[in-house]
């Protein structure tokens, strides 16, 4: 009895041992998992020939479809339609005027028929005209309470648990994480730190003009009806050079608007690592690429098996995709 | 003897504990120190009223004049004077063109005549039409070579002892430092990580637009000579913003340049420190303020004094200046 209860202890002890030892539990032995734990190897151990020092240690990573999902829109799109709900009852000129109009009779084919003019008005009419604490404040209370049309579930319980391994992997091994994403910066700043464990001076997105405001001694940042920096495809090397200074050795993306990210990041000397979240799960998530509206894969995805990236399939590299999913 | 050998033992303890326990050896025990030191102990001690989590200790620094001289002028602007006559070779018509012309001859006044226009027409000539890399390089071969017109010191000398002592006393107390610069950011990376510990992602600063090249397959970031960023006056906290995305409860800078930032800080909720480097001490270093060309010290000083923001007089609060010097 004795010698067996000795035995199931050890037994228990080395499988406790076994599944602390594996970093990324989500995801299954196969060869992204394989692709990725070789590459942090490689540069985290020291005496490896391709060892980097820790504050070189830069890793990037796409938000909408890489890190948290973007069917059947861009969250940040669903934000702004809620905003123009919520703020018709002070605009009613909107009645009659696009897309607010077609926004608030739910005809959204129509309300985005006008294109990137249409799109711009909807984000311009909801994300500028205020400070930024205030609309720190107002995406607080959305992400708080928002809720996705078919899941039902808060926005930021629509991350991938694998990717949340990831980063969490890559942190423990002296790894700084940061986003770069075409998502508006001071949308994804209020609620990024506790969702991803990434401080907001490490997410870096696109973004409107602001002034400053000095008005009976209190000063305040006053958000402006005006683009600053988009930052996707070109604009992403270029957004990391400006706010990180430093190329990554490690990219994360999912779409074409990350290809120059993974182009720029893969082209430095050393190991580095490119992955690509292929979204192929029509059961557990969404299928699409190529045609997608969102998130249109095509020329990364062709340029990812040209040079050997890390494509990871959805349906068959992950165990678990959402965090609320019972498995 | 064995007695004496003891006692002799324990003071050089002593001694080296009260060494360990002042964090900033080079400042005089008058009224700034005190301020710095009370500050950090209310923001920092478990317990204190006013205690900040680690992740919100956020202290920004100007450059220029706070953390390194900028007399006879800013050091960026002799980097410039330096690249025009090195580049005066592939560049005959600068002989009959202004400012160049002028420079060449070694008459700066004259150079400089133009005001604005003139010093843009000798950033855009020295700092553009390269890659971000070729930039790095030439930066990092001017830092290791230049000397100061005046002490005949590498420029990274020119550094005040005892703000490298504020920086790792804060560093050590859980705050994240960062550069808020007036100067050229991609000026400042190359050497900022080594001189003063701050990793690039911390360096904030004035801009340049760039491009991203892709030829023959191999990525470059090019740089244009075009302004993106001027990171001072009001451009200081809307760049604070844009890139901590947080406000900073600390912040240091010596000229007008840096009112709006410390208005930024000062006007957050809790604790807040806010410091000025007056110039005051014209034998060890340089003596000027209101009427100064570079880092004019005027409206800052008034708003500093009627608002208790710490003054810091370089003569009388300072041991030691640089540390270079023997004492």
């Amino acid at each position: 009895m004795k010698v067996l209860m000795k035995s199931l202890f050890t037994l228990l002890l080395i499988s406790n041992v076994a599944m602390a030892a594996d970093p990324l539990p989500s995801w299954m032995d196969t060869a992204p998992k394989k692709a990725i734990i070789a590459f942090v190897d490689r540069v985290a151990k020291e005496g490896s020939p391709d060892f980097v020092p820790v504050a070189e240690r830069i890793a990037t990573f796409d938000n909408d479809g890489t890190l948290w999902a973007e069917q059947p829109m861009y969250f940040q799109g669903l934000f702004a339609i809620d905003r123009v709900r919520v703020l018709a009852p002070q605009h009613p000129e909107w009645k009659d005027k696009e897309p607010f109009a077609s926004i608030l009779r739910g005809n959204l084919p129509v309300a985005f028929a006008g294109g990137e003019r249409s799109i711009m008005e909807l984000v311009m009419a909801t994300h500028a005209g205020m400070s930024t604490e205030e609309f720190e404040q107002i995406v607080r209370d959305w992400i708080a309470t928002a809720r996705h049309p078919k899941t039902k579930k808060a926005y930021t319980e629509m991350v991938y648990k694998p990717m949340l391994e990831l980063l969490g992997y890559l942190r423990a091994s002296g790894f700084k994480t940061f986003v770069v994403s075409g998502g508006g910066v001071e949308f994804m700043r209020p609620w990024i730190e506790k969702v991803y464990g990434i401080p907001p001076e490490q997410v870096i997105g696109s973004s409107i003009k602001t002034k400053f405001d000095l008005q009976h001694g209190k000063p305040a940042i006053i958000r402006l009806p005006e683009l600053n920096i988009i930052d996707d495809k070109e604009g992403k090397p270029l957004a990391i050079n400006h706010h990180i200074g430093r190329r990554p050795i490690a990219a994360f993306g999912n779409s074409d608007g990350d290809l120059q990210m993974l182009q720029w990041t893969t082209t430095g000397k050393g190991a580095r690592l490119a992955l690509i979240v292929h979204h192929t799960d029509d059961g557990r998530e969404w299928a699409y690429d190529r045609n997608s509206m969102v998130g249109r894969l095509d020329r990364a995805l062709d340029e990812a098996k040209a040079r050997n990236w890390t494509i990871v399939d959805m349906k068959n590299d992950w165990k678990t995709i959402f965090p609320f999913e019972m498995n």
